[in-house]
């Protein structure tokens, strides 16, 4: 195939919890998946092994922490130990989806602020960079001295949304907490939209919580934009607070498809007309319902590896035609 | 006096820049503040002498990292040099305001995370805890791996707008800006009130940003929440909004009244009536204009600092009587 | 009751994987176990909430890094970084098992070296101290650069051979392959008793192995000695070999029992007529098959966390009558 | 042009303290110096943009740490923050002036080694070597564990003399203080004269100071030489001293020309008739009084950063025609 | 010469403890020997001199830490500080003898594990990486947390044994104690024969150790093996035993000879009939009795140092030909 | 014995370097030295045995890295190793006298600094603090981060100078080179005696180096003082000198009497009358010949250790009387 890129020290590999991503990214740079076999012993223990010689490569690992998040964490730990024995020049941490993000401060006394548990597990396993998709908090970065590559797929999500006409006035931006309003206003802007917030609220001590809109939605198209999607609780009352109050159409993205316990069953059962998520989680297909529409981050991630292999800077990247 | 603390090994230094609200929390804590002269020398250099045995001790040093930050941050890391040589048992950094909060991710290619080397400083420079007070974000808890106790000022804020009567559905929490509705929110549950959010916007390309308010505050009582004023530019542009909009009233408040540049000159001309803040930076007196409320912090860092120091949790100083 | 321990600042917390041994170990120290929820979102993050104030306390914390050991693993970590942000004086981590340990050097080329991986992790969270049992190879310890009390369970293995009789010229101690002659020929000293070696061996390429036993067994009682049994094959065919040679008798013992896979049927087919182990992995009920007899460490490892924390040495705990 | 370096990973960035020296640097190498922009924000925070891709780069920044030298220093270490996040390759530290350096010692209880301090922050910020100039003493060089190149002005300051016939038995070289006689010597090396000791001496309690000469100066033009001159009243009570023991001319010479508070009326005022120093820190026009004759280290420090880029030895620089 | 190596980056230091095999490897790597003295001032203190620039070098330097051992381990960090200081770009640490590998583990309270103090400190001096020769255990790889690359003498040792007909069931393999079983049965598989163990043990107390063979070897030729051999007592004791037992010539090897104290005696006057060692120790002429012939490893790790300089596997040169 | 301190968890142990010493500083504290044997095995491996518990204490380890200076700075590091291993609660290295201070920056090119090395290697041991006496360079205590109690001989050899009536314009104190006029200069302000200088010179290429001395001696008692005599070479010919330029006297002392090499010989040649040093290095009864006067520093550590154990400052101890 002509495809191959020039560089043979440059070598990507994939542990087990996204494959499917992993062989789009490569395909993007044009190499294949290096050999490696990563399994699990009887009693649950990882056993790696390298098949190919990576002594003074540059080693690009995809792996995403999703569930089972600590299996998938510790096989990424152990890989980077087995990497860095053999004498890998630069070992480069391709976190697609970054688990443990939401614990990224300590909400209440006594609690653990896992997010950077882990950042400093990747740095002591030896990662000379990390490269990772809308971290639940940018602040996340700053767990890390050295480089993070951080990637959107906001200009993805836009993209389509453009491409299906949910732009301009007739269609609001909805934040479904009090925490997403930014992410919200980042994509009213490639759309030329308004924004609302679901203003989730107990009026009283001992009363049910109320689904308060502030912002006007009546007779608009909604698109409610959240990082991730996990149980779909927040996520499916607020389209049913949205469709009462008068809104015409009710749509949902993420970048991150977590959608664990009983996330599909409430997103079938909801007003949602369709979820629009990337390929950062791994959806097999017998969890791809009819109303989740993929968008694939492979050829993004793959375009980033090249540039920073070769030096080049990765912000050209984030560009895309706004409204 | 007889109100002196029972264990000597715990001291209290003070640095430079809140004097005043360091007496305050020794007062409260019934120790003197310990002996040491920091002085600059002519070319600029700062120079430490302690001047009281610290050796066995438990010290608690006191430095808000506000204007001018990097004198004051250079104070604070070169006197926790001469602790640690001079054999402190421990350091406890106390950071009222913690400067350079606001970087704390790269919000654009090739930026610092300044509030994360100023972490690494901290550490590097020999803290085993760190104290502070409504940080910018929650997250930069995250950039330590020593302890941080985490103090909040909305109780203290709450409180006054209590006994002020700024309370239930005659009064709205105004978010100036998309990142701040949580906080708003926090507010809010104390008061029993609504909340708002200014959604600053730009309609089209080349075309002046308009503020917008989700919500409604027609006929209230306005209080707008922020962590820090600085220029009290967005806030002050915002009440202009609120005003025209209806509202009856406008108030701000904050913990960190930085203030700097144009701000006081603006706040005069605004349509905002009082700006309550606490004393966690220092506000000479000529600063100290007449819309300024300055509500003390020092009896609540006093009572963490007892509370640290006897092994008792801090946790219930968070706790505030509810509307 | 009267058995509470005098010092209130020493806790014992036990996480999920083994907690009858940790109620075991909190009863022999005379402490009642620290109050935390250890659980799993639905999307399988581990949340974990320490719901009493540790601080300035002496935490010992103990879980069985065995079966699912990622998850085991993770849990202590995060458990870890919660209790060093909540200012726990010491973190002292109890493992009575310590999963990966196989993983100890690299056997072949590009292997990762994961019992090291672990111990980093261990100490990059935070540990001041590891007190564990019968480490797979005792150089493990230099893995540590923080002191690590090791336990042995041998001398409570040899009390219940000597009690059923298991002593002197009659029972022969017989090592499962060539890296465990240290360890039985210790049991051996402490039975009178001779040893032997199971010398797997595959004669020529393209045959089958062979269990050569160098050492003689016939008309003997033999003892089967490992630090773990884990799918049992290695021991249960040696176990055959062993009958063919002539053995009137074969038990076997280990410290540890990993038991997983085929082990439990293994076990119940062979010529095996008991299964000595300790409880430092939990064995729920329905795996206790009749063959298996559990000695516990319980009391051990509680008088081992009170001889360390009145700095008393342990070194006493390792003696025990001979034969 | 011509002198364009042929190497475009190299690259050189100028802070604010320095930037004339800086322009010389990157005129002896060949290059341009890098785009970026240093601000201050109206609360004095520093804003960096680094305004080119430096991915991949061998950065040489420049800065020295003169007065305000905590800005000067904040700079440096967000710079470098700025640097290592956006994947500079190298990060090498030209410190023309290395600010603090007389702090290198307790010389009394409880005081700081800031000097320390400081190159802590330098390799905890990411450094990956450092380029100075006559540090105040050379075991600085020791508070590193990176490579540090060690640069001696003092070749250039006997071209000097030599051109203008300060040589041979005429001529004494004077230390001003006991602890810079090996300076003194070196100089009076390559000159080939003699040295005397200025010994300010106290003779009897509450009595003023006497400056004491060692060694004979009758009839001689004398050279003083220290490393830096900052406040100049030593050198001026010397320059008096060595005046009325019969010296027909004095002049002075230092690498760096600190000149804090009231130096340079001191000088003006003083027997002193000339003043030799380098550009190690800017010296505005206002301040180049006329007494004061300066040579530029602008070609040293870019011929050491070639032979550093081209990996050759950069002691041949010392190297120079001697008397 | 036609031999000299490509790479001028490439070089190799000898220190003082090895210089003859230090000598074969630069000889098969195709270089000569970099220049450097290395002193002992009249107190003892080494001085270190490297006459020739390695600025950006990848620098291989030899020393096996035997006897003196404190004095060659103190060479070695001090010449990495000095190749650090000096811009080594790698520095590549050969250990063809690991000094102190004995002490590996706590045997009894309160020892120290020496081997990862020696780690330790060989990483902190700046090791990139290290190229060692059949550790005493492998598990010391762990002990390091950057790549260790371990080569094997067996191979060479067992080409010898085939060379002189040492092959088959003629011939026994015996390790001379419990821990070194593993080892025999490697080079049994090399050579295609069976194995014995020596049994130390002890009858009763007060009674003298009795050498007990486990396995037969009457009749047959045996080759005791062990990593190293230092007083020689046991294993010359094992071999008037296994006389005794009936062996027809009994020979030893070592990759290490350590040879101390009453070593070379009691070589002499046992029934040992040869000793084949490496010359991973120098062994002065006048040390080199007639019983031992040396195999030298200089080709061995010439091609290791080549292989790995190019980013080569190494493992191919474990592999020889069977049996 | 009534002296018996009162906290048994401080332990004094020493090593083999300097045993008469510790045994003073023992004594003056008031407890016995700790149980410990440390040997050499017959290769000269370092073995250490603790031979009591030492969990939880408070440790002085007392080592002069004198002459055997490797094997004394491993023993050192090995019983920090095996301390720190053994649950030490605190671990404080008492070094009299500091091996390799000389080496304290890079005089020449591609020079290591094995002072910075020691220091990093005391630390990556595990010192909580170090305790020495008049270290070459007082800049050494900024190679560490850990505290250092740095003590001076100086008030000690001042008291033996004032009572045998050396003191006033009588007595010239001469540093025999230009580095050590600082220390000549505080001898001098307690003795009330002015100073000459030694200025080693060679007058041109290839002719031999002249003894010039600066300052007044003649008709003078001179006292020569030094951090440390080594093998007395410029201080004999400096006692030649000054002889010559009429000096009445000359006595030498430091603080370390190294003497190495020809020193010995050398000082008795000279014509130095008395040679006063102190007993940091142990001087065996044959090598302490007429001319040496020891003073010891047991006491003045002693002292230093109980006042560190106190948390009192240390000092107090610098005090004197002064002429």
């Amino acid at each position: 195939m002509s495809n191959h890129y020039f560089d043979p020290r440059l070598k990507i590999f994939s542990l087990n919890s996204n494959r499917p991503l992993a062989e789009k990214i490569a395909a993007a740079v044009g190499v294949e998946l290096g050999k490696c076999s990563v399994k699990q012993f009887s009693d649950g223990e990882i056993q790696i092994n390298i098949e190919e010689s990576i002594r003074g490569d540059h080693v690009y690992l995809i792996q995403s922490t999703s569930s089972p998040v600590n299996d998938n964490l510790m096989e990424l730990l152990i890989m980077m130990d087995a990497l860095r024995r053999a004498s890998a020049k630069t070992i480069n941490v391709v976190l697609p989806y970054y688990g443990y993000a939401r614990q990224d401060r300590k909400a209440r006394s006594r609690e653990p602020i896992t997010a950077k548990l882990v950042a400093n597990m990747i740095t002591a396993a030896g990662a000379d960079r990390v490269l990772t998709l809308d971290l639940h908090a940018s602040q996340i970065q700053g767990f890390f001295d050295i480089p993070v590559d951080h990637l959107m797929a906001a200009p993805l999500l836009a993209d389509y949304f453009m491409e299906h006409n949910y732009v301009g006035d007739d269609t609001v931006i909805v934040s479904p907490d009090h925490g997403g309003v930014t992410r919200a206003r980042k994509l009213a802007e490639f759309l030329g939209s308004p924004i609302a917030i679901i203003d989730k609220r107990r009026p009283k001590a001992n009363v049910a919580e109320v689904m308060n809109i502030i912002g006007n939605v009546e007779g608009k198209k909604c698109i409610m934009i959240d990082d991730m999607i996990d149980t779909a609780g927040t996520i499916t009352l607020a389209a049913s607070a949205l469709t009462e109050a008068g809104a015409t159409e009710v749509v949902a993205c993420c970048t991150h498809p977590v959608l664990s316990g009983p996330a599909l069953t409430r997103l079938e059962e909801s007003s949602i007309k369709q979820v629009i998520v990337t390929d950062s989680i791994n959806l097999p297909d017998d969890r791809k319902i009819d109303k989740i529409v993929e968008v694939s981050v492979g050829e993004l991630i793959g375009d980033a590896i090249k540039r920073i292999h070769e030096n080049k800077p990765v912000s050209p990247l984030f560009e895309t035609k706004k409204m």
